[in-house]
């Protein structure tokens, strides 16, 4: 059987974008999964909540999907799981505290697993024709790994997102060994994350964080506000551990922030003195120098604690004068203008405010150059294919392992949906599937399509006019109306003029539609749809929506 | 007379933004104005094309009005003037290069005006109590002055934009020495750019992009096509001197560019060599080496030049494989996304692609902190108001007025709106007068506010169900209906059984009122809203506008 020498990758997604991650990998009849991220809404996907990969291709092979294997317990590895799990009924393996945090978002979906398994960096799972082996990376939440895949063809490794930190919170440095080993054994392929190839250098220790947290609490008489991810584990122990040297309390507000804390406090990932945590209304009791809080909205999220606080809606926590905030973060793509808002209105409550153009608040959790180049040598491969990042990653990517030596034709720049197949002598897209965006809306899990988002920016950018009109059935003589509502347009009250003239115009359309007999309602409704849509847009240059109605008696 | 010895300045834009500069002086019934900007929406402002500053304060006292003076001719310091001067029939007066870019957009809006008064670095101009002196500096775009303002009771400085360029592109350096002077003599108060009071050192100097022009267009084999900000007439110059090295003939895209470009070499602001630059028509006629494209879009404006290039859909320009796209320009926040967008496009069509994480493309218009410090030393004002800058941006520079010894209460962090009076001793806010937006959507000034944008947003997120319902006059029977419309909610050919259920649930509210005797018609829409909404979020989590309309017969 041809199958017998190939596996095939099929990316289901994170290629050409920053988000939802998911990659198949095939060998005959067995099938696993690598991660299954959400990404969320570009700005023209308006009203939609979150996008997710369109997973048909693993609900057609369904009886093949041997396991779910995940990398890390960020949103953009894990957040598409409540829609895949629905439909599939698969195990999921992973470590503590990625499940930890996957379990949390299973239930709040309700959607239950009773098939996860814990994985610890070194276990080897065997499903199908795999031999999964997990190996620790450093990353901006703990208990990241790569995954090395043994299939009968070779090894492929999947870094999952890293980067090298030496001198790591927790102490638990990437597994160099492991990847080293591979590389002498013999790696036919490696899949590694692209984020921050266009940075040069190497990216800083996650510690240097802990220097600058440690420098800037010093001497501070107010309270002290920290907002990051809340992902970020070690980021949080860093902060516990300042507000400890320094005899502060700490609070934590946020509902994603109190989860993390509560996982992690509960699993051993974060450590924090008996008492040294308490609940915000306690802080009360303490001087403002006693006192640090620990938030969410780094990204000025607009319903996040942080955001909250600094417009004075947050119901337990009011920014005083003398309060020091610190944004632990950099803007994600798209989010700066929300972070500077914050920020200001921060500074107008008299907060001084400590951000990313201060030094040392924030360090990235991805491999730059020095870094990727590292992991390259080590691994050895003789494939390699850039994933997690948008188009121009990786290409970047691929450059950086052309400079350490590896011949063009070796290297694949993937689209999602593509079938790429790896022999042992060679590697190329072979095929196509649909490998589209799932947008979810509410409750529904792509109903909605361009249509409907086409008919969303039409609405938003000039509003809807909406004109009804009763006719009699028989004689189609005009019974009542025509009447004109609109909303998002113009405001009516100032436009009184305007609406009365637009109603004019409709009357006028009738009126000739009715004397050259053509009472047909499609043409009825693209009379009014013209005449009105040139007059409006003559008076105001916009272009409202016109949807005529007739109701017939 | 109290005003005899006092100035008030009335910021009506500028102040915790970036953005629709404008400034009012007063001193007793003279009243001039430096500056007349636009902005760009926020995201939430849906469909809405630009925001000047409300002036109603202008219109109020246009007869005091003595003068309009600009400091330069960015948008965001003249692009209100289309508006403005329709209202207000007052003399303009500006350098050169900044009125000559200002008929443009006169002309497009169709507004005249034949007061308007060329001035010149050294250039004084009395008007009412003032005296109006012009002071070169440096900024990215020719032709940029700061403005001394000698008042009755003492001269105040308004920097306007600008930077320290110890080599600019066209020699002329800031006078540093009428600054100096002026210092000497004893400024009062000093207005100054803040924009980068968050950048620690100096800023770069523009001809160091022009080194950088050198090094990239050495050796390229390719077209090179460079896109930058149409204002920036110095950057535009040292592209063509590279092209001109380099043996290349220069063709110019995109509308403003070509506006810009025509205007700068008219008025001698550009030197090309004759004959250097073409038609892109022309361009074909030669080698690809041989051809340098400038164009606009580097903001990754969807309509621009570069974008619709990227996107394969420009008429007159294809990218091709070997072409090299230089990205002179940093992203104004909030257009990240546009711009990345942009350059994975490019790459996706086999563009090489040189941007902003590349060094030296771009350097920044604005002075940074050592900049600023040099302009406070060199005029030592008594008092200091920093301008031009988000609140954040405002404190920052206040900071660095107190570090180079001028105490706090000599400092003003004022408000869009802000009376705020300077004698010879004190300086503060007194009063404060409407200042808000004026939103321009289309030909509508002002028609489009807080209810007609909530409208907006309500219907971008979750679209809209039109309920129609025709009753009987006299029996409130029901004759026609209920019909139910809706756009951008859900796609309704894969919705039907929805939109049937929905026509129930309207159904059984009618029916209720109808047995409850209760026929207002706000009794009857008010019950379908409630019905409807609930049902239509308990089925999809989604809030649509929901729009009932009775017809009456």
């Amino acid at each position: 059987m041809a199958n017998n020498n190939k596996v095939q990758i099929i990316p289901l997604g994170g290629l050409g974008e920053i988000g939802k991650n998911m990659t198949v990998f095939r060998y005959g009849d067995d099938i696993i999964l690598i991660d299954a991220g959400l990404m969320f809404p570009e700005d023209d996907m308006l009203g939609i909540d979150l996008v997710i990969p369109d997973f048909t291709y693993l609900v057609e092979n369904k009886e093949k999907v041997r396991g779910i294997f995940l990398t890390h317990g960020h949103e953009d590895h894990i957040g598409a799981l409540p829609y895949v799990l629905k439909q599939l009924d698969v195990p999921v393996y992973g470590t503590a505290l990625t499940l930890g945090i996957l379990k949390g978002r299973l239930e709040e979906n309700g959607v239950s697993c009773n098939d996860m398994h814990v994985v610890r960096p070194g276990d080897k799972v065997e499903v199908g024709s795999f031999c999964l082996d997990f190996i620790r990376v450093n990353h901006s939440i703990p208990d990241a790994v790569a995954i090395a895949i043994n299939t009968p063809i070779g090894v492929i490794i999947h870094t999952g997102d890293f980067k090298i930190d030496h001198t790591p919170v927790d102490g638990e440095v990437t597994q160099f060994n492991k990847f080293a080993e591979y590389g002498d054994k013999g790696v036919l392929l490696l899949l590694a994350d692209s984020t921050n190839a266009e940075r040069p250098g190497f990216t800083p220790s996650e510690k240097m964080v802990g220097q600058t947290f440690m420098e800037e609490f010093k001497g501070v008489k107010g309270r002290i506000i920290v907002a990051t991810f809340s992902s970020n584990v070690h980021r949080i122990q860093q902060v516990v551990d300042a507000a400890v040297f320094y005899k502060r309390k700490i609070a934590v507000m946020g509902r994603s922030m109190v989860n993390v804390v509560n996982i992690a406090l509960e699993m051993g990932y974060l450590k924090a003195p008996e008492g040294s945590i308490i609940d915000i209304e306690e802080t009360y009791n303490y001087r403002a120098d006693e006192v640090v809080i620990i938030t969410t909205g780094s990204q000025g999220e607009p319903m996040s604690a942080l955001t909250r606080m600094a417009t004075g809606d947050h119901k337990k926590v009011d920014i005083l004068p003398g309060d020091t905030v610190i944004i632990s973060a950099t803007p994600i793509p798209g989010n700066e203008k929300l972070v500077s808002r914050t920020i200001d209105n921060l500074y107008k409550l008299g907060a001084n405010v400590i951000y990313e153009k201060s030094n040392g608040v924030h360090v990235s959790g991805h491999a730059s150059q020095e870094e990727l180049k590292l992991m390259h040598n080590l691994v050895r491969p003789t494939f390699f294919m850039p994933v997690h990042g948008e188009f121009r990653h990786l290409i970047k990517h691929a450059e950086i392992a052309k400079s350490l030596g590896m011949p063009s034709e070796n290297i694949v720049i993937g689209e999602n949906g593509n079938v790429i197949e790896l022999t042992p002598y060679s590697f190329g897209v072979t095929a196509k599937i649909p490998a589209g965006k799932l947008l979810v809306d509410g409750l529904g899990v792509g109903d909605v399509g361009n249509i409907v988002l086409r008919d969303r920016r039409q609405l938003s950018q000039d509003g809807i006019m909406i004109v009804v009109v009763t006719l009699e059935k028989e004689s189609c003589n005009i019974l009542s109306g025509p009447d004109i509502v609109s909303r998002g347009f113009v405001y009516v009250r100032e436009a009184e003029g305007l609406m009365e003239e637009a109603k004019v115009k409709v009357s006028d359309a009738l009126e000739q539609c009715q004397m050259s007999g053509n009472n047909e309602w499609s043409v009825i409704k693209s009379a009014i749809r013209d005449s009105l849509g040139k007059f409006l847009y003559e008076k105001t240059r916009r272009r409202p929506m016109i949807l005529p109605i007739i109701m017939e008696v």
